[in-house]
């Protein structure tokens, strides 16, 4: 295999010098991660449906459009306020697949487990997976288990893949965003990384702060039932809002600007990111999504995700000013004095493993 | 959810005096990881598609029929004769896939890496994980990338998840298998297992042995447009040839019946199981597999087969005697000395993290 080998002559295209070994960084959802993976490992499997910057694969089957996704979960505790990795494990592929525009159909699950968990911690992990994967509407119907060495893993690592249904004509993606789109946000932000981070630290707030973790899945399918024109959909996981914004903003050519004033902050993890030296636009979430839309349908979709929502309410917090797709976009954010502030993606992450 | 509450109340399965905790055995693909499955992971997601016992779940997705499979590889060292944990995460997908019967098409790839991999080692995988997804024709469509703090992972372990087209009619399961049906060896057994240990061990065998993993669909696309009518496919991976033909014969009542004088091992893979202690029938593989076919299919099975293989010759090596759907079924061999042997699973296994 001529072509085979000149590939395995081809120098690895990251700078060994500058970083000869993956940091904890190179998977915390900034510049470093950013950089891994467009210059080494999506060029190695150079194909259109990477290039999309997706949540998710979207191809055809049958004559039937579907959303193909996996995350692996690394969570540092296993159990937090809120949830747990085996709700984070469904909920996350759900939602992936959602923000693909699509309904959750199957999905998979490779567990990998460290010699010495409790079989007991493992028997609890499994029921939240299955209460999730029941209130999404979701069937796991294939999986597989492998163990390692006590000290080769951390307690239990779950991958998630999942298949998932389009059944509307909408093009639910980056390069959809168009100029004058607004930006809604779902809900507060913050939420989920605060509540890890309180819990690995052992730190007890004035007020318990729960993750946000949640499936999005009936919300979106809300939204294509109101036929609502939706442009893209993210949710704000690794990175946050922030890094989800540029991410949008680079694959699109789209310039975004947010108002910071708008958004919502809830006071306990705004008080809690300021004593920890966190912006809350960074911090992980992982029940809540920004969603393009044109001006006509912003109180229509705002009405339609407040009714999801029982703690939280949605806001519209910025619009697209314009779309050039000769170069990336840039994000932009006006602050509470009114100043401008350019958001710029973070080099690693303030929290490794909070997904 | 009083469905929900009532389901946390039950107590755990398995009985957890007698295993509190996750043994390495649990991931060996023996009896305390088929109890694992049997009574803790399986009924924790009781469904039609995990109860089919299959290398994947197969379903219809407009109007296709689909084979969708998950794996993950933690295979130590990343690096072995005859391939690495990239190739093995590619073809062992691939081939999870064709012992459903189906096309490869699509995969995913989710990496989670120790910090401290050098970044040389990871692009070294992603290349053979190209070569092998080019070489299978499947295109890896969606990833994801978790970094894991030094000394909570090893390297990198990857899950594959992947989506095949079934373009056939045939019913390719355990529960197809039928009386009188005769089981075809692809090839001789032991390699991958026996490459793992020696350069795990640094032990230097005559020749040197090396891992037998490749990629299955071509061969099995050649039996089905042979239009051989197959009955059930099994690739030898965990636990084995052994183990392989036991999970058969319980999933579908079949009794089977092997002739230890028809089973190829290599001279040098039966010294090296010799100088070890282990047992050739129960150590993995990652490129053979077996196929159960009404007999008159035997010679053109055999033929369409060793077309595909350069190094091995495939081999009738036993029949199904009897079906009942009513209770588990045996495996027997004959042995060489002409007594009858019943295989039975082993405990745990003989060598932890082969794949």
């Amino acid at each position: 295999m001529p072509e085979a080998n000149e590939q395995f002559n081809l120098s690895c295209p990251i700078p060994i010098s500058d970083y000869p070994n993956i940091l904890l960084a190179h998977g915390g959802g900034g510049k470093l991660m950013h950089q891994l993976l467009e210059k080494l490992i999506l060029p190695s499997f150079d194909n259109a449906q990477l290039e999309s910057r997706h949540d998710g694969a979207v191809f055809d089957i049958g004559g039937q459009r579907i959303a193909f996704t996996t995350d692996s979960y690394v969570v540092k505790p296993l159990f937090f306020p809120g949830g747990d990795i085996g709700a984070l494990a469904v909920n996350g592929t759900v939602n992936d697949l959602a923000m693909c525009g699509a309904r959750p159909k199957y999905m998979s699950a490779g567990l990998i487990i460290e010699e010495g968990l409790p079989v007991e911690t493992l028997w609890r992990i499994l029921k939240t997976m299955k209460q999730a994967a029941n209130s999404a509407g979701i069937s796991l119907v294939t999986g597989d288990t492998k163990v390692v060495e006590r000290g080769k893993g951390d307690g239990i690592f779950i991958n998630t893949a999942g298949i998932g249904l389009i059944e509307h004509d909408l093009d639910i993606r980056p390069v959809s965003v168009r100029p004058g789109d607004v930006v809604i946000l779902s809900g507060d932000i913050g939420r989920h990384g605060m509540a890890i981070m309180a819990s690995r630290e052992n730190l007890s707030f004035q007020s318990k702060i729960e993750s946000d973790c949640a499936a999005l899945n009936s919300v979106v399918q809300n939204l294509l039932d109101e036929k609502i024109q939706i442009h893209c959909l993210r949710d704000l996981t690794r990175g946050g809002l922030a890094t989800s914004l540029i991410e949008i903003a680079e694959t699109s050519g789209a310039d975004i600007v947010i108002d910071e004033t708008k958004i919502p902050v809830r006071q306990d993890v705004a008080a809690a990111c300021e004593i920890l030296g966190f912006d809350p636009l960074y911090v992980a979430n992982e029940g809540r999504f920004i969603c393009f839309i044109p001006q006509q349908y912003m109180a229509r979709t705002v009405e339609v995700i407040d009714k999801h929502a029982t703690d939280t309410k949605s806001a519209a917090i910025g619009r697209v000013e314009s779309v050039t797709t000769k170069q990336n976009g840039l994000v932009s954010m006006i602050t509470r004095i009114g100043s401008t502030r350019l958001i710029d993606m973070l080099s690693g992450e303030q929290l490794p493993r909070i997904c």
